[in-house]
C-alpha cells in the first residue's frame, strides 16, 4: 500500500489542484514534509518550459501574464502560474485586485495559479519559488511563468529559474532606463515594451535597442525586443513566437545544460547552508547559546570571530 | 615588536587614510587577513552614529549626503561615507560623476568616502557594507553615513546596520508612493523630501504623513518628515536635529540594545554559515564533487535530498 506521502505525490502527478495547493502551503511553512514530496517527485520534473517575467509596478505584468496564459491554453499547453508579491500593507489590495481578475481561468482545470507573498521568506523566497516550480512541473504544466516586481536581488535570484526571461517597459514610466533597470537589461532574453500605443513607445523602444547593442556586441545573441498591447491582447502571440525562438535557440545550445548545472550548484548550497544551521542552531539551547553571545558581542564583550570559534567548538566540529 | 597586522590596525585606529583604504580592499577581496584586522579593531567599535539613507535614483541622495557631511564637519565631528552602488556597464559613467563631484572634500582629513560596487558581491554586500562600517567605526569616525539606491532585499538587509534611516523622495518622480517604496516606508525613521521646491512637495508630504499615520497608529512613535533642498543647501541643520532627536530617543530606549543584539545575531549566523561553507566546499576537491553532482541533478541521474545527504556524509559529518 502506498504511504500517505506517495498518494500525495500520485495526486500532484496527476495534476489535482488540491494535492498542488497542499503541497505549496507545506513549502511556504517550511514543512519537513515537502521535502519528502519533492523528493520524490524530483525525476517528474525538467519538463516544463520556465518563463519568467519581471517589471516595475505598473507595466501591466498581470495583463500580461494573463494574455500569455491564456494563448497558451488556446495552443493546448498546461500553464502554472506563480506570482510573487512584494507585500505590504500600503499594496496589498491593490495586488489582492489583480489575483481575483486573474482568477478568470479558475474554470480552467489547465491552469493553475498561485500567488506567494514577499513578507516572511526573505531571502528564502527565491528558493521556496523554485520548489513551487519543481511542483508545477511535476504536476505536468508545460508552461511556468514566474511573475515578479524586478527590482532587487531577490528577484533577480527568482528570474534565474526561468529558461527565458521576459522584461517588461512602458513608455512614460520614468524614462530613465540607464537608472532603474540596470540589472535588468542584463537578465532580459526578450524585453517587452507593454502599452505599446503609448506616446514615447518608438524612443523607448531606440534606447533599448541601443542599450543591448552596447551591452552584447560581442556574443553574437542580442535580445529580441517585442511590442505588445496586453489589454487589447495584441502583439501576444508574436511574443509567443519570440520566447519559443529563443527556448529553440537556447535548448539546442551547449550551454543549456551547464546553466542547468549552475543552477543546482548554487540550490546545492543553500540546501547544504540550511541543513548545517539547522544542525547547530537546531534546538532551543543552541538558540538561546546564539542569543546570549550576540548580546555579549553587542556590548563588546566579546569580539564576533571569537563567538564563532565558541559555536563551532561546542557543536563539536571545530 | 608589534606584528605587521598589529602596525597595520594601530594605523586605522589613528585614521590614517591609507590604512583605511587599503583595509576596505582587503574586505572586498574576502581576504582572511579583514578578519584578523577586524577581531583587533572590534573592541574599538560601537562609538560612532551610523545613518543609512536611501532613495530611488533621482532623488538627489549624493548631494544629500555631502551636505550632511559638510554640515556634520562644520559641528567638528569626523565622518565616513560607504556609498553603495547597484553597478552596471549602463550607470557606471552616471556614478563615477557623482563620486568625483564628492572629492570636493578630498582635502579634508576628517572626512573619508568610498564607493563599494554591487557588482561581485551579491548577497554578500550587506555583510562587506557592515565589516566597513566597523572599520570606519574604529578609525574614529564619529558619524557613518551609508548611502544605497534603496529598491531590494539587499539594501534593506544594509540599512538595517543603521541607527537611524533616512528616505529619500522627490515630488513629482512617480507618484505611486504606494508601490515603489512600500518596504522602505516601513524602515525609514526619518522621511526626507528633498527638492521641495518643487511643485507637488505638499502634496507628497502629505501622502507620506497619511501613509505613516496608517502604518504607525499604535506603538506611540512616528518617524518625522523633514524638507530639504540639497542642491541648496537648505533644511540640511533642521534634517540633523530630526536626526539627533531620533537618535536621543532610540539610545534611551531599552530597544536600543535588543536591536544590537538582533544585528550580532544575524551576523554571527553569516559568519557560521560561511564558515561551514568553506570547510565544505573549501578544497579543490570538495568544489569539483559539488560540480559534478549539480550535474547529475541537472540531468536528473539524482535528487538533489541525496546529492546533499552525500556531501554531508563525505565530510564526515553526517
Amino acid at each position: 500500500m502506498p504511504t500517505p506521502v506517495e498518494t500525495w505525490a500520485q495526486q500532484i502527478r496527476a495534476g489535482e489542484v488540491r494535492a498542488i495547493s497542499r503541497a505549496i502551503t507545506a513549502i511556504e511553512n517550511h514543512d519537513p514534509i515537502a521535502d519528502d514530496l519533492l523528493k520524490m517527485l524530483f525525476y517528474s520534473t525538467g519538463r516544463a518550459s520556465i518563463i519568467g517575467i519581471t517589471g516595475a509596478p505598473g507595466t501591466g505584468k498581470s495583463t500580461l501574464v494573463d494574455r500569455l496564459a491564456a494563448a497558451y491554453r488556446r495552443a493546448g499547453k498546461t500553464v502554472g502560474i506563480i506570482a510573487v508579491d512584494p507585500t505590504s500593507p500600503f499594496t496589498g489590495g491593490a495586488i489582492l485586485g489583480d489575483r481575483i481578475r486573474m482568477q478568470s481561468h479558475a474554470s480552467d482545470a489547465g491552469i493553475f495559479i498561485r500567488s506567494m507573498a514577499t513578507r516572511g521568506f526573505l531571502g528564502g523566497l527565491a528558493r521556496a519559488t523554485a520548489d513551487v516550480s519543481l511542483l508545477l512541473d511535476a504536476a505536468g504544466k508545460e508552461i511556468i511563468i514566474i511573475e515578479t516586481v524586478g527590482v532587487g536581488q531577490d528577484e533577480v535570484d527568482i528570474v534565474r529559474l526561468a529558461d527565458c526571461t521576459l522584461v517588461l517597459l512602458v513608455p512614460g514610466l520614468g524614462d530613465d532606463v540607464q537608472n532603474m533597470k540596470a540589472g535588468l537589461m542584463e537578465i532580459g532574453h526578450v524585453f517587452v515594451i507593454n502599452k505599446s500605443d503609448r506616446e514615447g513607445a518608438d524612443r523607448l523602444e531606440q534606447q533599448v535597442h541601443a542599450m543591448l547593442e552596447l551591452a552584447h556586441e560581442s556574443d553574437g545573441w542580442r535580445p529580441a525586443i517585442a511590442r505588445t498591447i496586453a489589454t487589447d491582447t495584441k502583439g501576444i502571440e508574436n511574443l509567443i513566437a519570440e520566447i519559443d525562438k529563443f527556448l529553440a535557440r537556447a535548448k539546442a545550445s551547449p550551454e543549456f545544460y551547464s546553466r542547468e548545472a549552475d543552477h543546482w550548484s548554487r540550490r546545492l548550497i543553500e540546501m547544504l547552508e540550511s541543513r548545517l544551521l539547522d544542525r547547530l542552531l537546531g534546538t532551543k539551547e543552541n538558540k538561546d547559546r546564539l542569543a546570549a553571545l550576540a548580546s555579549e558581542v553587542a556590548q563588546r564583550k566579546k569580539d564576533p570571530f571569537a563567538a564563532v570559534a565558541e559555536i563551532l567548538a561546542s557543536a563539536g566540529n571545530r
